[in-house]
């Protein structure tokens, strides 16, 4: 049966009175509009995690766009039911109010990592996103924190933010899901109207182009990223935001393609931005095994 | 018995070990040249803790000058030897390497409340100090932490970074101690020479100014201060660097006295920077009571 809170105290109290020495608490922080890409990240955990929190906040302080934050789906009930049919034990879905009784004065900042890619096109949103799960980890303080490979970016900050503050809390990748013609689930995939539907596996086309191309073991980012840019070319109704091909690490832009990188992308349909990414691992590199040595 | 740990994974599995529903786990963080200011948090913190812990760092990022982290003193022995005298459980006392071992590219800001004072005049100040305690937290994960009112303007930031982020810490003001002559106990006193050492009272003495005129009921802040400033300029060796009342929580300058407020200074001797401050609440606000009602 899970337990849907709203309160800060609340919450805390009942994960208080499970936590044990031996118990691993583990949390899924979401923005609702739950989806098979979500319920992969519920899984892994519950696999995992002797009690699961998946948290529920649509954080407006992350929204670069009001209309953006206003529209976002906040089907709350169905994502209630989507938990409880993967056994979570407690939704922790609380109110803008709840999180941010008054206008918030502090802030969390990655540099670097957050400087490129989305980071680049929507100011403010890494610092919303990096503030909003350090307080998810204050109030939850779980053992484990799940975040899905698609917003790449996103993990990357986390990661670091985890690694530079010392945050006690391990951070698993979980993979893209993904609709059979290769789209990835988005809660915002159901903004797309029926065309711009038919167009929008064009973005992970293009990235699946720049994999193969760099498996091929070519090394000059300009060159791949240029082919990708040409299959997006190819739909002229997918306005392209950036293509970039960045270190897996610190999604720094790359010359040279001679370690593990993303190949990122985030294209406009209409009003709808959808972001996709893929992990390359040339073969030059994982021969000399270089990547093991990252920290 | 103290014990003395440098890395952080051995501090996380000695407090672990001890670590219990029951137990309240205190943290007193210094940059070490301990004095009886520091006994008083450390003494404080004792009495209501069953574990303690004290941290002695030196932190990097908080120093706006080189030379001023360069020639911070230094004196881990007796550092040690005070905690020990004091029944301290722990002096987690690690390098800088340990605590940086790559350049840090996470910073936690806490807007407004560092805007002024201090903060106006040491840029990065209070995000490094910020920053270095959040990691002090995620390390120690104490119940109580305990924090000197001469650092006002810290201490203020810090309560506002728990507030903000939902830190599960409670947060201790422990008063000024001083010496017979009114100076607030600071490490960097020792880098006073006799001369300078004689003058050093004058802050302490311009800020009970401002207090007894707050007392006697005068509101307007810039004759207050005014009166600070003439007190201060009898001691032209004395090089002022602000002299200011600002609000308790937010510590921006107001111009009527209405609510609780701090009055704050900094001057320089010679080489050496030495703050200072007094909360003063106004006869008229604590008839209305009307500093309870703040949050």
């Amino acid at each position: 049966m899970t337990r849907v809170i709203p309160a800060i105290p609340a919450i805390r109290a009942a994960i208080d009175a499970h936590r044990q020495k031996s118990a691993v608490i583990g949390l899924v922080p979401t923005m609702g509009a739950l989806h098979a890409g979500h319920g992969r990240l519920i899984e892994e955990a519950r696999a995992a995690c002797d009690l699961l929190v998946v948290s529920i906040f649509v954080n407006p302080i992350q929204f670069d766009r009001p209309d953006d934050y206003e529209r976002y789906p906040r089907p709350i009930e169905s994502d209630v039911a989507f938990c409880e049919a993967r056994g979570v034990d407690f939704v922790f879905a609380p109110a803008a109010s709840e999180m941010y009784p008054s206008p918030p004065l502090t802030y969390v900042e990655v540099t670097r990592v957050s400087e490129h890619l989305c980071g680049a096109f929507r100011p403010g949103h890494f610092r919303g996103v990096a503030t909003v799960v350090l307080k998810l980890f204050a109030i939850v303080q779980p053992d484990r924190a799940y975040f899905g490979a698609k917003d790449a970016q996103q993990l990357a900050v986390i990661r670091r933010m985890v690694r530079d503050l010392n945050l006690p809390v391990t951070i698993t990748e979980v993979a893209t899901v993904r609709e059979p013609d290769g789209l990835a689930l988005s809660s915002r995939n159901e903004h797309l109207n029926a065309a711009e539907r038919r167009v929008a596996p064009i973005l992970f086309q293009a990235l699946q182009a720049a994999a193969r191309r760099i498996n091929d073991g070519i090394a000059c980012a300009d060159k791949v990223r240029a082919e990708a840019l040409a299959v997006l070319a190819s739909r002229p109704e997918a306005r392209v935001e950036y293509l970039e091909i960045v270190d897996a690490e610190e999604m720094q832009p790359v010359s040279r393609i001679a370690a593990p990188v993303r190949v990122a992308g985030a294209i406009w349909l209409g009003n709808t931005r959808l972001i996709d990414n893929v992990l390359c691992v040339p073969a030059a590199c994982s021969e000399s095994g270089r990547h093991e040595s990252q920290p």
